[in-house]
């Protein structure tokens, strides 16, 4: 007897600084999710980082280890899914460069986050044959594995289209079905909201991290923001534009969260007491997280080990679709 | 006694073709030149040929090969110069992408070939991010290599000109002089004419190439175009308009060259009779190159022996200044 085999999963990240719960909520979790049915391959694309931040890279090695042990730390399996290091496979740049060959300028231009990040990023050089070109690797990141399923937001359709585009393009081109056009896993990422009630984002400053220590979350979520109507202890509450309760919402158990909703509106509970509740809840979910962190640092090599087997491991399929392109193309 | 290592000279050419007169009149004979006195690195750019046509790469490995035969045939030698293949070394497919996150796309579309060859060649789809970004490609080729000189032509100093501003540019962001900016070794490329009077060129069909057999130079040269103002063997010429002619200024000896000119002008001698004196002119000088070729065809485990060797070479060197970058870049 014999079991068909998974369908392959490709998804990556860009090590542009510390994971927070956000990004642990949106895209990590569905990664732990996604490792159970699929052939996972999770990379962190270095390369792409670069894109928006060329200019300032002195801690993108830091940034990496860190990703990789999030990661490894919040239970993404390196027997069952290779992790891998978007660098070590130079095959990612050589597809990069020959799609380049054959991707209109305009598909780039009418990219629409290409406009509307250079409008969101205003302190930073958004205007490089680099960043123009970021749908192309990351088509080429996603095309050498050949994936099923590439998991996306709503908001990234565009670019797996673009991907999809190319795939059919090249296919055309050169009369052989080099790349099955991968689809899309729609997935939903929950608005995770920060310590200032803002969207968690690390551009806020206003992000609980993974590698927080458990003294440093308590001491964000005692600070953070509440009903800004509630002003002092008596004054009764509103959940609904409590950002606090939000992460009750997320952490705690139905019962909890039905009991604050009323216990807010009468100020039965004050914003300590609710906030200790809560802090609570995320602490016990990040323990284990924790404590896995402590013990991959505690052996560092075995973090290079693990990116090391991964890379190995994906450059053979790298290499295998890029002698597949060679080959279709003549060269 | 030591001797002062010699300065490094790098130079590419795109397989785009079969290489005919003009080329080795403007190219291979500087290569030849330059070989005596530099340490010389030479590179099939196949990459290179996708950016003027993808589409079409039925022939580009039959045009690599001849190349590395015309290169050889014609003294370059593979035991001084470094004779390599662009696509062999990914490196130069990392260093393209590493360099395209740092240059502002304006700088590629003020490039001012970038517009002329998309004016010049109508009949290919020239408005592709590939072909716009050539120059980071071209940059990546020279700079991985650290050439003290490139041979260029007038016309391509610019490209010179903007590989030194990368260079400039990744030394001062990232804090680190890895990028020495190559010097242009100006090359004076003669103009060359066809069969058909016109600048000798593959896209005009009026080109003697290297790999053409004795009788087809004969016959190419029989059938050239002289001035057509000479209707009859009796009419006197005029040697100034001639295509003729100016093989004669190329290939043969000043004697012949100044009696030609009188005995065109008085009648004393007839087309045919001038085109048979030049062809065995050629003929000489082609000779030797076509003994050399048909010793190489005879071994074709020789020629890929060669650009195996040599790409090893260049990829030492390759990687040595690819590891100096992700150094300086850290990552």
């Amino acid at each position: 007897m014999t079991t068909a085999p998974r369908k392959r999963v490709l998804s990556g990240m860009q090590p542009s600084g510390l994971m927070h719960l956000g990004n642990y909520l949106g895209a990590l979790e569905n990664w732990k999710a996604l490792q159970e049915d699929y052939e996972c391959f999770f990379f962190v694309a270095d390369w792409h980082a670069l894109s928006t931040n060329y200019a300032d890279t002195s801690r993108i090695r830091e940034f990496v280890r860190e990703l990789l042990i999030d990661w490894l730390a919040a239970g993404i399996d390196p027997k069952r899914s290779t992790v891998f290091i978007q660098s070590h496979i130079p095959e990612h740049a050589v597809l990069h460069l020959l799609l380049s060959m054959m991707v209109p300028v305009s598909w780039l231009e009418r990219n629409p986050t290409y406009k509307e990040k250079q409008d969101e990023i205003k302190e930073k050089d958004l205007s490089t044959y680099g960043f123009l070109g970021y749908p192309v690797l990351q088509a080429a990141d996603i095309l050498l594995y050949k994936p099923d399923f590439v998991p996306v937001g709503k908001d990234q359709l565009p670019h797996l289209e673009l991907t999809r585009e190319l795939a059919r393009r090249f296919n055309d081109i050169y009369k052989k079905p080099v790349f099955p056009e991968p689809k899309e896993h729609l997935t939903k990422f929950p608005k995770v909201l920060g310590t200032d009630g803002r969207k968690m984002s690390k551009s806020y400053g206003n992000t609980i991290n993974l590698s927080d220590t458990e003294p440093v979350v308590r001491q964000k979520l005692k600070t953070m923001v509440t009903d800004p109507a509630r002003v002092r202890r008596t004054d009764p509450g509103n959940p609904d534009v409590c950002p606090v309760y939000e992460f009750h919402k997320i952490y705690s158990p139905p019962a909890v969260q039905a009991q604050i909703n009323t216990d807010c509106r009468t100020a039965a509970i004050g914003c300590i007491d609710c906030k200790k509740l809560v802090a609570d809840e995320i602490v016990a979910r990040m323990a284990p997280m924790w404590e896995a962190r402590a013990s991959l640092i505690s052996h560092p090599s075995r973090i290079d080990e693990i990116a090391q087997e991964g890379s190995q491991r994906a450059a053979i399929i790298a290499k295998a679709t890029l002698a597949e392109v060679n080959e279709a193309m003549k060269i």
